[in-house]
């Protein structure tokens, strides 16, 4: 195996030579200066302490290999007119990213006080990493940017995610030595199996090899020449090296090497294009290897500062106290020789300023990097189409998802021509029931395909892979370049990307403030295989806390959603899709459940998100005794379920039913857009009746969203807490006290009039609690009036008022009959 | 590049390769019997439908390649007398590790109602993914396994975390290639730069490549073979390839690569040992490509089956509607030939029984797989005497973390000898300040070292890789053998492994009803470079929600602690170090603050885990008007810095301060055995006076743990609400209204007798805000009299009663002189 040879080994003439050294030498120049400098921009006066920032903060030393690259990319941008965006993997180089968009001309446009000139300059120091100025990581703020410098490890999966058809991209893609050790990045680099020629732009990875990171060396930067090109071979790249410190050598060298690769991406799309996709090609990847702090001081008070991990943050600070550091720090920046970069006003020299690309084709205002400037809605068919037919509550069965899947499919055919909509799961679309999708396009991959697979194809636009990082950094990365998509995931499984969420979340939250960024579609999970329905995987596979990380985050950004049937999960559905700028979070199961409301009543319960469901309620003109809430579909089904048994066997007791969809719905209007006022909420939940509450996820969550409210005292929850390791449906919610025997028995125990009564009931409920665990034992399955259990009061007359001294009665010692209750019941089962 | 090639290609003679067939068909049979049966287990009669569960769960597809391996792994042990334990990455071949734990023994002697004979093969049978019976994945239950089978990637990194200092030990290590597709498996590879021959024992990575998932073919069963093999010599390994179907060549196949990868294994230990490390070797590796459920029905319903997705789990059901699949079924476990494996009444032929190991050499008994069997009590230095001296609260500056490195330097130089203890960080240790560590050992590296390196070597027990997951992963591996550790992150990024933590919270919880599990040490977090002093990185860098992720598991195995000082921090940690079974939480900053307690109150202030600050209150013998709580250290500070203000210009006010460390006494002690009483809630929180409480994270996790106390309506938290975006210390927390100004403010708010005084103060306040605002704008640093500010009463005289009018006034339009209050303060800035 050998090198990939560049073609001409010294493509620059002397002068390209000379000006691409001092392009980079400028943004050096303003990189150094961002970190240290608050006044005497330009060092025409000689450098004071009185010029340098009182706190220095920031990092330096993958900023001078971020500028070699971008000089470099503008280069062949320039002379090929090519389409790229820039990713900085590294984004803690923040100032470089700053410093080349600057140069560009695109921050002053941006950012008009930020002016091309000694004043601007000084304000572009100044702000760097300032109170009320700008992060000193790349970051929304940074134009051209899709990728926060925050947590490491995901520039990779954003780069192929912004390639995704978009056939001209070209995504130069900075990968650190450091970020290339985290697992997200160590499989993003298999995202070549899902990347197709024909119809996808190229991603073109540069691993830079500095060799260290905070404080020690990096993995990759210490393996033998041999086995990091056997493992990016393996990868499936066509890997080229450039090794080196001398600047001419490596201008030509990276000159050249970049003309090869992109002659190499462009064959590789030419031959698809023309003759259409046939196997899997190798693309190009650059390794480059370059001292970490690469132009800066060599040494610090005698301790080696270049190629070194001294170099990660600020070289070195103590102004004050150390005047030969300020000595340093002006021979530092002389060395660069501004005057022979920017004239006497700051300008950058025109003859370097030419370098740069023009207009759009500049990196920082390439529109693909603000994605919202290019995004068009989806079409969507209309969702009541795909409505399951409700005759009565609880009269049809339905798998929800499978439902929405019809959904998903026609939304998927009716963009298929514009190509801007994708869907992901981590090997999970059929799983989760999402199969009618294969129907108008395949599962994606440009790896081997056998004649035997199940729906694969080259252009196929669901993309699976078993890593949720994937899915969610390819997601990511079609986002924010303007396009639509769905994440489909195992509940319990979505906490593997709650960091990526995070910063997901933090770029939403952070672009609210800066009006140039356009609005990006929102980011929408499907979480499915939930806690409540692991009957094949049990207690690893629960956990319903994602929704806890979420509601962390801004009310302005995130929405979740717990649709209870098919119909509501579909009208939720489509207002996600709609949305921008949001993260939706939708639960919903995948299992045969009872539907409960037609498409109209689905529409309106979505539309207000919460509401008293009146057709399962019997508190009508009066107040209740009890509220019953839910949310989710497991614990609605059960909640409902609970009110049948008590209005079977206490048909005078008042019970309302509320659902609640939207969860923001519970938190103060203050708190959240969707949040309830106070007054609304007392009138559904009342200011002093008992509220049994049954969640679908952990039930503190509900205290959280509620504790403000006038009848939180009386509010009970029952939710999911770690007990569930039993494999049939119902005995799941029995363990966890959330099943309908168990909501029964606490709205007994809190309408205290019920009296003997009441006690009566309560033994009927053990002994059911009983005969459902002697029979699960024996045969493994539910109860047949478990399985078998449908509403019965949808059609029901409205109950009299009769014996209400059974329940008003508190010392009798034997129990009234049952009799009365049963008999108003017409039973469908 | 060729493939390494085993030593003999027919290592097995007729018998031999005859029994170990039989034994792999023993273990296939018994894994079926698993998913499918009820009754008739040696189908010593016709089966009928009654014998079969009437749900049907599990996972056959991964399950033959398991039990083919188990039963090699098997062979190899006995011949060498190997020292071996086995992790099934496709945890989800439960039964096929059950099956293998029961032929070899191990089984029955935990689960003595399992016994070797028909009756214990039908319980065998009937228990698996059966009510009150045992998971379908591998699991804390399952005898030899030290990785849950639930959520994919982390079997590589837990078999080198087993494998560290565990000289004598190989792990085989089964990584699916689903699996294999994940971002933590895909860097665990690299696990191999930090595996040091001379004191680690081996991992023997299998990655088995059966070509599907649930749905999908997988990303590396259709790489080209030599992509596949360029890839593992990327790595660092030498893969060896066991490729087929036909059993007989591929028992010999893999007798015979066994042969040579444990001749491999041996070879480098042995030159290791004796000539000590030199560099690093290229261990072995094994790529199994089998058929996915292998030996299954071939076809279903004329769809085929075996070697392909749709044997992911069960291969085929509908039993009661469809009689054709029972014959098929009874067909399938008949061509295993149970007659000729086991005998009339059920137990495994002698012959075969002779394949297993003996006693502690059966994977299933091996006591490395369970840890709390070989834990020794770490050698602990006395913490106190690591003590910051306190003269006066507030009279000292100090670094806590970098106080804390000092014990754990004393900690790891004390168990040097037993090599029984690692220190995790994702590249932060010095970052962190645990600097002192690196006086008595090293960073762990057998990758390439240079002489400039800083604290480098192969036999280094600092273990430092830029990967959450791996940090996680191996720690998770080392304490579950036994052994105990201690991992240092910065807190936002800790959420790349909440799902792991999950994982790992879960085994715990399940370890509880689990008697033969020994109780393992607990996982130690210190989460440093917290939310509020992200100087040099800002917004991205802060979250601190890790906790309430945390806090959603089961109270039994979870601790937090915010220490609000150095000396809190190392009495808490000593405790961490001391406990058993916990994941414990330790939320401390890393900069420099003032220094609250001396070691005595520090323990006695510990051990109760929250407490009144009585040298900070001046509520004494009285009820006090409000009471200002903190947790955490940033917000301990703001708190103390905030009633100082109180103090002095409302000397009439009576404050009581409480600080809380251990985060669980804020929960009823029905919820956690660290929970406070109501009565002792009460009496520390009142029953009605306002509870400014300022809180390191989120603030709603307060409301979650109090939301059921008397006081509870009373309570106002202050707390971390995605609002920070700044680079100065104090900035961040006024950004957020948790600084002393705004909780001075809420207090007044809530004091309703305060009247005209309390307003002219808020006047102050916001005088002061502004004037912040204006000098962190200019200087890009916090005013002196906030970074200088020092606590200035805890010598200060008892406050006299005067000017009582001047609180209770309530109409003056003049506000009268604060002379008094300054007058009362001892400054010391």
């Amino acid at each position: 195996m050998t090198v990939a040879t560049p073609a001409k080994q010294q493509p620059l003439n002397a002068d390209e030579l000379r000006k691409i050294h001092a392009y980079w030498c400028a943004a050096n120049y303003l990189s150094v200066g961002q970190i240290y400098l608050l006044d005497n921009p330009l060092l025409q006066e000689p450098l004071r302490l009185e010029h340098i920032k009182p706190r220095l903060l920031g990092h330096w030393g993958t900023t001078p290999g971020l500028n070699f690259l971008y000089a470099h990319l503008n280069r062949i941008i320039t002379s090929q007119d090519l389409n790229m965006i820039y990713i900085a993997g590294p984004g803690h180089g923040g100032p470089g990213m700053v410093a080349n968009t600057y140069l560009e001309g695109t921050y002053s446009e941006l950012y008009p006080a930020v002016t091309q000139d000694a004043l601007g300059m000084k304000q572009l120091f100044n702000q760097f990493s300032f109170p009320g100025g700008i992060p000193s990581h790349a970051a929304p703020e940074t134009p051209g940017s899709i990728h926060e410098g925050g947590e490491l490890g995901y520039s990779l999966v954003h780069a192929y995610g912004a390639a995704f058809d978009n056939p001209d991209l070209i995504v130069a893609c900075v990968i650190g030595d450091g970020e290339a050790e985290t697992g997200p990045l160590a499989t993003s680099w298999h995202s070549n199996k899902f990347l197709n020629p024909v119809y996808d732009g190229a991603v073109l990875p540069i691993l830079h090899l500095n060799g260290y990171k905070i404080a020690n060396p990096t993995v990759l930067a210490r393996l033998p020449h041999e086995e990091l090109e056997s493992l990016f071979v393996g990868y499936g790249y066509k890997p080229y090296f450039v090794e080196g410190s001398d600047p001419e050598t490596m201008h030509q060298l990276m000159a050249s090497t970049l003309d090869s690769a992109i002659a190499d991406i462009q064959s590789i799309q030419r031959e698809a294009r023309i003759h259409g996709f046939t196997k899997r090609s190798r693309f190009p990847m650059i390794i480059l290897r370059s001292p970490k702090g690469w132009t800066g001081p060599k040494e610090v008070d005698g301790k080696k500062t270049e190629d070194y991990w001294r170099s990660h943050q600020v070289p070195f600070s103590e102004m004050a106290s150390n005047p030969e550091h300020v000595k340093l720090l002006g021979t530092w920046m002389k060395s660069y020789k501004p005057e022979e970069l920017f004239d006497q006003n700051g300008k950058l020299m025109p003859e370097l300023g030419e370098l740069a690309p023009r207009g759009e084709r500049r990196m920082g205002a390439n529109p693909h990097a603000n994605g919202g400037l290019l995004l068009k809605d989806l079409r969507l068919p209309d969702f009541r189409h795909y409505a399951v037919e409700v005759a009565d509550p609880g009269a049809e069965m339905a798998e929800s998802t499978r439902i929405l899947g019809q959904f998903l499919r026609d939304v998927m055919k009716q963009n298929l021509d514009s190509r801007n909509f994708r869907v992901m799961s981590p090997d999970e679309n059929n799983s989760n029931r999402l199969n009618a999708i294969l129907e108008v396009t395949d599962r994606t991959s440009t790896a081997e395909i056998l004649p035997t697979d199940d729906h694969v194809a080259p252009d196929g636009r669901v993309m699976e892979v078993l890593s949720e990082h994937m899915c969610q950094g390819w997601l990511e990365g079609y986002l924010l370049t303007g396009r639509h998509g769905f994440f489909s995931c195992y509940e319990a499984f979505i906490h593997i990307v709650d960091s990526m969420f995070n910063q997901h979340a933090k770029w939403l939250e952070s672009c609210i403030d800066i009006p140039w960024r356009r609005a990006i579609a929102s980011l929408n999970y499907l979480l499915t295989s939930h806690v409540w329905r692991q009957d094949h995987n049990g207690f690893s596979h629960q956990d319903p806390g994602f929704i806890d990380v979420v509601t962390n985050k801004k009310a302005k950004v995130i929405r979740v959603y717990l649709p209870p049937d098919a119909n509501t999960l579909l009208s939720v559905t489509d207002h996600c899709l709609r949305s921008r700028q949001y993260v939706n979070v939708i639960i919903a199961g995948k299992q045969p459940e009872l539907q409960w409301l037609d498409m109209d009543a689905a529409i309106k319960h979505c539309t207000t998100g919460v509401g008293i469901w009146e057709w399962a309620s019997n508190d009508k003109g009066s107040e209740p005794d009890v509220v019953m809430a839910c949310a989710g579909d497991v614990p609605t089904l059960e909640t409902l379920a609970a009110v049948d048994f008590l209005r079977c066997h206490l048909p005078e007791l008042k019970i309302r039913v509320v659902n609640i969809v939207d969860l923001m719905t519970l938190q103060p209007n203050t708190e959240h857009p969707h949040g309830l006022s106070d007054r609304d909420f007392d009138s559904i939940f009342t200011t002093d009746k008992p509220v049994i509450f049954a969640f679908h996820g952990y039930p503190w969550l509900i205290h959280r969203l509620t504790y403000r409210r006038t009848n939180h005292q009386n509010l009970h929850v029952r939710g999911y807490k770690e007990e569930g390791t039993t494999t049939t449906p119902f005995d799941m919610v029995v363990v966890n006290d959330l099943d309908r025997f168990h909501l029964a028995n606490d709205v007994i125990d809190r309408v205290s009039r019920l009296g003997n009564r009441g006690a009566y009931i309560k033994q009927i409920i053990r002994n059911k609690l009983t005969e459902h665990k002697q029979y699960i034992t024996t045969y493994g399955e539910d109860m047949p009036e478990i399985q078998n259990w449908k509403w019965q009061y949808y059609n029901a007359p409205p109950v009299e008022k009769q014996g209400s001294s059974m329940i008003e009665t508190d010392d009798g010692s034997t129990a009234p009959s049952e009799a009365g209750a049963e008999g108003t019941a017409s039973s469908r089962s």
